[in-house]
């Protein structure tokens, strides 16, 4: 293959792009809705029509579309990411996938390459958690997951903006909403760059991975109810603590899990009540977390937290009541764009890698749409949402020119 | 003895402050400063003065204060508790202490009884946790605990109204606060009345006990620092998750003290940060609670804990500091008073049963000043500070007639 991208313009766009919403300590807030949002779109605006002449559509959940077409009358592929970020977040967690999109479309169009499809490039709205409370805002709204109804009364939680008037300012329009949802004849394929989030592709040191699932996500609010009494003059015996019922449940959550491969459990939110230092904790309201592409693995998982629960229940004189807030379900990338990838990452150099993608993404919502599938590169020390994110400029090398090579590949085989 | 209270008398006095500060859920507010506070002094003033025929001295601190003299040489011997309650608190807890020391001396009076000492009531101020942040306020101040100098910048955390101007509407006075400070020269005694507010003598079916130490109170404030981190993309084995560190110092700190006798240890203040459900937690900052009558067991606890926390730490990858904010030493009360309560226990036909007692109280700020004694009168089910807290009036008679009964022993017995 004589075509390759070019990593040091790359790499400029990255730092140029990373700039925007940086704060004082070095990392990037940059999320949905905020001036550093509007800035990344008018940066991204700017650089689309300076360097590859074209224009923009941006639909009505305010999601950027480039189309690099040559009137061919095969349906397009898509690739992107998102340019949104997580408060005090790092420039490579979407931003990559966008500007790698951009840069092979760079690198295709000044090479005058022939496709057989057209070339998409998007840039999702709001992926990360937000202050409207959805993530992955953009790619639910095309996928059909969000509808107007669903959004018309969610406010800014921080400034109390409702989201019609976020959208509008973005460039979107919550009343027409339902234009912006995709039916199954808009694209042959949508592939996804992103970094990997976690420290598997550094232990086997290597760069790229083909994604094989996307993880499902299970989330329960729990209310623990004991009863406050006082700190004193109640007997250990005669306690009914929400607390240590909390913290057995997180320490047996953690261990049930851990006789598993592939599935994570964390217990992140927790309130207690009424939360004094002289006073028993009489309530704990807390939510679990639990992550596998396996349904099968997670009702293992389900069934063992059960029988813990009842166990502290009645070992504690705790009422345990639980609501299933999250169920989504895990999704599997598409067959053909994995062979594709995995192909592309042989091209250069790379074994077929293939790992489950642990954290959610637009990938995931495109998959009800078209065929999906996603390539992973390395993260630094697995760190990610923070500033010491880091890519090696040698691995997204790498893995750009092996998601060159998957697209051509997918433009000659998929009609 | 042929002389007994009035138990009509007394719990119909019970009830009639019981409805100050009552709330729509039956629990009672009158914590320092609401109008509850003044509505139950005012109450106070007037039925001292309508039935006892005497008047209050108001200190500096508000602390209310009714003598009954004849002009006797030797020091006076005090009774009392404080009027102020919890939020949602119960009628007995601090009010009982009040009106049986009222009662008492209502019924001395009536009776004409001639007594070597005066007799003098009190009746503390802020006695319970409230918004300036100071339990135990009014005998704090008379035993030299507080000055001045430590209340000037306090303000009300719910209503902003410094302590000065509080004070000014309770009829005390910041500014010359030295003048409430007793010295070893006002009383020959303080012997109060409270509710026992745990489960022991209801155990026992007993009525009365005497109160052989005050419990020490030792806490600290525990930081404990991991890692903020993907709730997806971090493997259990790479996460320094804070919040389970925490429930694992709670259980732990829990399995020690169970090892031993009349201590109890309490975790019941949490703040977990970021507190997202999709963050692992990086920061819990925790206060815990020890409170023992025994500072050789308290020692033998702390020892433990510290192996606990550097097991931990070591275990988890995470961080613990530790600051003690509180290291109040366990109070022996007067042998004196023990021996004449145990002899009005017998009295009443109890057995003499001694109990520790597991909650701060004002005895224990006067017995820095003076020779100072409890008797506890059992508590239904053990609950206090709620609006569940009774006690029979079988049983506070019981009280009341056992502690007329020592107080005439030391009225004999002192010089």
């Amino acid at each position: 293959m004589n075509i390759s991208i070019n990593i040091k313009r790359l790499m400029k766009n990255i730092e140029e792009l990373g700039k925007i919403g940086e704060n004082v300590n070095g990392g990037i807030n940059r999320s949905m809705g905020s001036q550093a949002d509007e800035k990344a779109r008018q940066w991204l605006h700017q650089y689309w029509k300076a360097h590859l002449q074209l224009e923009e559509d941006v639909d009505a959940a305010a999601n950027m579309w480039l189309t690099w077409s040559d009137g061919q009358s095969l349906l397009p592929i898509a690739i992107g990411s998102h340019h949104d970020s997580v408060p005090d977040g790092g420039k490579y967690d979407g931003a990559l996938g966008v500007l790698m999109a951009t840069e092979i479309l760079e690198t295709l169009k000044e090479k005058r390459w022939s496709m057989r499809h057209p070339l998409t490039v998007v840039s999702f709205t709001g992926e990360e958690p937000n202050p409207y409370n959805v993530s992955t805002f953009g790619s639910k709204v095309v996928s059909g997951r969000l509808i107007k109804n669903d959004l018309e009364h969610i406010k800014n939680r921080d400034t109390g903006e409702t989201i019609m008037s976020t959208l509008m300012r973005l460039g979107g329009n919550l009343d027409e909403l339902e234009t912006a949802r995709l039916n199954q004849n808009c694209f042959s394929a949508y592939l996804e760059c992103h970094i990997e989030q976690g420290h598997r592709l550094e232990d086997l040191a290597l760069s790229v991975a083909v994604v094989s699932d996307i993880t499902g996500i299970y989330r329960e609010a729990v209310r623990i109810c004991g009863e406050s009494n006082h700190a004193g003059t109640t007997r250990i015996e005669d306690r009914k603590d929400a607390f240590l019922s909390a913290g057995e449940l997180a320490i047996g959550l953690e261990k049930i899990v851990k006789q598993y491969d592939n599935i994570v459990a964390t217990v992140g939110y927790v309130k207690i009540s009424p939360n004094e230092a002289n006073i028993i904790p009489g309530v704990v309201e807390l939510i679990l977390d639990i992550r596998t592409c396996s349904s099968e693995r997670l009702n293992q998982v389900l069934i063992q937290l059960g029988g813990l629960l009842e166990e502290i229940g009645q070992r504690r004189k705790v009422e345990i009541n639980r609501q299933v807030i999250l169920n989504q379900e895990p999704v599997p990338m598409d067959k053909e764009i994995k062979a594709a990838v995995a192909a592309g990452c042989l091209a250069v150099g790379e074994p077929e890698t293939i790992l489950e993608s642990m954290a959610g993404h637009d990938a995931a919502n495109m998959a009800k749409v078209t065929r999906s599938g996603m390539i992973f590169v390395q993260s630094v020390n697995g760190k990610s949402h923070c500033k010491e994110e880091y890519t090696r400029p040698a691995d997204i090398e790498k893995a750009g020119n092996a998601m060159l090579a998957a697209i051509l590949e997918l433009d000659w085989k998929l009609n």
